[in-house]
């Protein structure tokens, strides 16, 4: 099943809310850009490709409420959509690389001029962000071939947040590799970063490898430079919300101390993501911005069925980090590994064939 | 209020219990040395030197059940209570420290054959408890003399775990000498990690700096680099549970990670101890044994009232890890500043006046 997926009949976005995992999974069905603008927010829906499709699919239930009766303002509402949408959450990429490829496809079709009417712009809005959830799937399993070579039978692979088949339409980045790898046979165990605050490890990425019947455990993020220095770990594998054009990359917050315990005790660090989360515009990672949510999501979890924090307490909720160059061994996408100098070897943004 | 004291006329231990904080204080009361040994395994009582105290009383309530007639006897008595103790937990050294300390001024007052009979030897095993507690007060007051010269008015302080009050008999060691340092009027914001799994920092640390009106926020562990990398913290401190003969340092899981992450940063980094950690007996950090405790530690929180993980998920769950020496910039102890090379420059542990 996708993560991400249109439905036909209904004419509506559906998704899997990644709220109610791994409690219950539930599909949710959306009829309106405000709402998926809102399920970006809440993470309903999360994961860099997962919110560049949703986001795509948003455009297109924007295409069918428009009342337009020209190009010019089809195209006006199409923008105000994507607008909104641009604003939902600022870190990763992908949101905006989607949202630009369906109004740049858009553009140029009008332009070319041979739409007969508004019914056939809105097919081509629906069209495109369907080949980008498409392509997606594609990309995932390109990465997972490419990305499986490094993963050798044995292997215990430490992994940061959710990067399978819900951070992504389907397959995922670096849990795709690390699932591919899996079917290929390769005997592997995953030490399951929880991911605070939103526990996207211990919520999401344990329930995916369940379903999988991939060996894991889950431990706090705290713990994974205690397994490094263990010499048991041979591999660390994430994802990538942004990649600067010097190769330092964003990801979930608590990602740098893991890059960073892994190259203290000389292992491996890989990143995988499509090439959508190349972002050549910017220099290095100092520009990348960096979202800060609710610090509710770190003040409200509970323990032993009481609040873990005083009721009048602060915190701090950066969502994303930066790990700079030196510590990744590798970029996987889903064109090839590369190695540094990354500011040399990261591929140019792959136009899609509807350009 | 001291988190671990005897009540003369109960003739029992009197702790805080730290699992029901910050919810409310409340004081468990203790009469047999079993009671002492839960208290510790499950952390209703915990913190290196609180857990050493809290274990040398436990051997005078071993001392008030005893019914032996001999000195001999009641030295059995007492050596099987230590015995038992001493499994509680078995990363700290102060719980060791403690407990041998209690049984070689028995064993030495009993040599010297000046003690009229089984309750003068009880009165030994109480008042070397009583004068361990006391000890340690003095001690943690003494290190936040020192250690405050280190802390400058306006720092930003990265504090993991819970090293105030509550781990100590009173005021504590990192969080004593900020504390030390709050009262000398140099205004301080701490940044307060969780401390996963068991939430000492969000639970504990944040309650105590309520109380003392120390500005804090609090953040989850793998928030550390994030803000160490924003060039906005000044300094790191924590704790010790034992430090090697060459100042490898065991801590609560998490320190070691934390501490790359400072270091990686050019931001200082210090463990703050009793001399009583420093076990010279070990020759470096690989040597010390690490406490793996229950994995429902790791998967019994919930989150938006809900399991965080899959009902079917296992867990690791080391408790402390070790911090290499090079990364450790002073440890302070009660005596002094101690700064590289630690292996020349540690002091040796100072034999109590009863000896």
């Amino acid at each position: 099943m996708r993560t991400v997926f249109w439905d036909e009949e209904k004419q509506a976005l559906c998704i899997i809310n990644q709220r109610s995992l791994p409690a219950k999974l539930e599909i949710v069905t959306m009829q309106a850009p405000e709402e998926v603008n809102s399920a970006i927010r809440n993470m309903t829906v999360r994961g860099a490709p997962a919110i560049g499709a949703a986001a795509a699919f948003g455009l297109a239930l924007a295409a069918n409420q428009s009342r337009a009766q020209s190009a010019d303002l089809f195209l006006a509402d199409i923008a105000a959509a994507s607008s909104l949408l641009r604003t939902s959450r600022p870190t990763a990429v992908n949101l905006t690389w989607a949202l630009d490829r369906v109004l740049q496809v858009l553009k140029i079709r009008i332009a070319h001029g041979q739409l007969k009417g508004v019914d056939d712009l809105r097919k081509v809005v629906l069209t495109e962000a369907q080949r980008i959830a498409d392509e997606d799937v594609n990309k995932n399993k390109l990465m997972g071939e490419i990305g499986s070579k490094l993963i050798d039978d044995g292997d215990t692979i430490i992994h940061h947040c959710n990067t399978g088949s819900l951070a992504a339409v389907e397959w995922g980045t670096a849990l795709g590799i690390i699932r591919t790898a899996h079917d290929q046979g390769k005997r592997i165990h995953v030490l399951v970063d929880e991911t605070r605050p939103r526990l996207q490890g211990s919520r999401l990425t344990a329930w995916e490898l369940g379903q999988y019947g991939i060996s894991y455990e889950i431990i706090t993020d705290n713990m994974a430079g205690y397994f490094l220095r263990s010499g048991n770990v041979q591999k660390v594998f994430f994802g990538a919300d942004r990649i600067a054009a010097n190769g330092d990359v964003a990801n979930k917050i608590g990602t740098y101390m893991l890059a960073l315990a892994a190259y203290d005790n000389g292992v491996p660090v890989y990143a995988a993501a499509p090439t959508s989360s190349i972002d050549l515009s910017i220099k290095d990672g100092s520009e990348i911005p960096i979202e800060e949510r609710d610090p509710e999501e770190v003040l409200g979890i509970q323990y032993h069925n009481e609040n873990a924090a005083p009721l009048d307490a602060k915190a701090r909720n950066p969502a994303f980090d930066v790990t700079p160059n030196r510590l990744i061994t590798a970029i996987i996408t889903e064109i090839k590994i590369v190695v540094p100098p990354f500011a040399v070897n990261l591929p140019k943004i792959v136009m899609p064939e509807s350009f």
